[in-house]
């Protein structure tokens, strides 16, 4: 399917207004003050549409792909309605996830903007808009779908892989907490937990298996499919993001990398930890995670002369090859289709930012 | 129904540990690592079983009425341990509002013991274990129910009445906060809507429910004749909580109320912001919801002075005939009992704690 970017981006935005309307009309029929559905307005407005929104997107591409329309435009206005709440109800999961984790990592600002919790007036009331953030996505699953028969199937994977997402984020807690630094907690398996937990799941599988249930191409056998390839490149997407945080250069990237200083579990450190010698890692136990420039050079330092670099091009090349293959010898005959999984490794292969 | 109500509770208490052991299978079957499985089994355990598990308990006694048993002995082992997951099920919903409301109240102590985020070690991460708590719901829903036919019913009133208690929940913070008494902003129509969404719906309607959908009887009619008898039963419920705080005394309610330094929106600051001269109004003005035990007791008088606990007995007697007479009308021919409601009726009547 043919992409241009801008104009996929701004109708897939055009929906969000009514689907706030509608979600807002639930709280109307309760009686609800007028200042408590403000509220809630603004809650949805400020957090959910202000990212990239490449998941909800994800979900319509692939729609699109499945039922081989050639553009966005040709998908007829009422499949594309319903394709883009599945997409909305993936940015709602997400803005769940990012209004909580802000508040768990006493983050300032998100996206250019001061984080929800740090709005005037907002506090710890944004646990519960965390939750209504939630609340929104069934209540769209219920007005769109519950007629329909894989109605049971989007309850279900929501509920799944929002508890998978949970569990990642709870081994990252865990395992890394910004206030004291232990690298014996950490390791290559536990950092591919949390990023297969945490981000996997929600940002690549959950997009083309809602669409798969959409088109009714959704043999198990073709999510397995689909999964086999997307979970290895969600790895792949965030062990990137921890290389790019580390090597990448700042305006290519769009920021300056904060990982070393904030403690994270990240796929430089525990290589660095598998090959490095006892001296050295005597040097990251000194020196990793703390709010310190000059100790954050010092691992920045250890990193290049460890060439976590060179190693990260040789996981890249043959991560892609492996997933190359794996998309070539997909079995199409049920209708899937191996050009969805192309769409996301063509985004992701070689990236910069 | 017969009732041995610490028999009920210890077999009710006794399934607990098997849907620890069950939801544990969960994270062990994604190879989570020990550390983060045994974290997730301690947040299960010291926010569940904690409470009075009246709500959990009344799925069990419902279920019991409706299908005609003498006591919760007859019941058969399997349908008990299925009536009983349900009950679990609340009593998740219940653990992760509680653990969020105590991290929005600022909160130390709940049922005797230092609130979850404030366990050494916690902080904010409960806000994920919260997410868990209610992931969990929808892992046992799964596990015991996703071959009935009732298994979209059962999911989709959990969505709705969670939705709904966080509709009153929000409205909760943004009317009484801890930090700016503004009693402008206080009315009887926003401190029922408060503890009608926040409180009746899950406390009340929605054990009441639970049993209907697994006994069968449960047409919309049966549905709504229960609603109708046990939101105001709810309502009553909660005011009659508002009443105890002010006008109890400390050796029946086994505390010390707080309601008025804590700027509660409760029925007794509401009725007698409706009753007060303009003199008195300036009076609560001045003196509700400081942490100031002289301001405290110049409210107190002055509620004592507006006689605000005849007019609770006004209402209760009021209320309670009301509801009397609407269980004595309930039309039984399609197996719904008018029991059902007597049962929870009788438990709230002049109870003094």
């Amino acid at each position: 399917m043919k992409a241009d970017k801008a104009g996929s981006r701004s109708k897939f935005l055009s929906v969000f207004p009514d689907l706030v309307d509608e979600t807002i009309e639930v709280l109307k029929s309760y009686g609800m003050p007028q200042d408590a559905i403000q509220w809630f307005k603004q809650n949805l407005d400020y957090n959910t549409p202000s990212g990239k929104l490449n998941r909800g997107l994800s979900v319509v591409d692939t729609y699109g792909i499945l039922k081989g329309y050639q553009t966005v435009e040709d998908i007829p206005v009422e499949e594309y309605k319903r394709a883009a709440v599945l997409g909305w109800c993936i940015e709602l999961l997400q803005a769940y996830f990012l209004v909580a984790d802000d508040m768990m990592d006493q983050s300032i600002t998100r996206r250019g903007s001061p984080c929800w919790y740090k709005v005037e007036g907002v506090k710890e009331i944004a646990i519960n808009d965390a939750f209504m953030l939630e609340g929104a996505i069934y209540i769209l699953l219920k007005k769109y779908f519950s007629n329909e028969s894989y109605y049971v199937k989007l309850m279900g994977i929501f509920h799944d892989v929002t508890f998978k997402t949970e569990c990642g984020q709870l081994l990252d807690l865990i395992t890394a907490p910004e206030d004291s630094v232990d690298l014996n907690k950490f390791s290559l398996d536990k950092q591919m937990f949390i990023i297969t937990y945490k981000t996997a799941f929600y940002s690549f599988y959950l997009p083309v298996a809602l669409a798969m249930f959409m088109t009714g191409i959704d043999n198990e056998k073709d999510l397995s499919q689909a999964r086999e390839v997307l979970i290895p490149l969600g790895q792949y997407f965030q062990i990137q993001d921890d290389y790019l945080d580390c090597f990448g250069k700042p305006e290519d990237i769009g920021k300056i990398g904060t990982d070393i200083q904030d403690n994270k579990c990240s796929w430089v450190v525990n290589t660095a930890l598998n090959v490095c010698t006892p001296e050295q890692r005597k040097v990251l136990d000194e020196n990793y995670g703390r709010k310190d420039a000059v100790k954050e050079k010092k691992c920045k330092d250890l990193f290049y002369a460890l060439k976590i670099d060179d190693l990260y091009h040789q996981y890249e090349e043959n991560e892609v090859a492996i997933l190359k293959e794996k998309i070539a010898r997909v079995d199409e005959t049920r209708g899937f289709k191996g050009e969805v999984l192309t769409a996301f490794l063509s985004k992701i292969y070689k990236r910069k930012k």
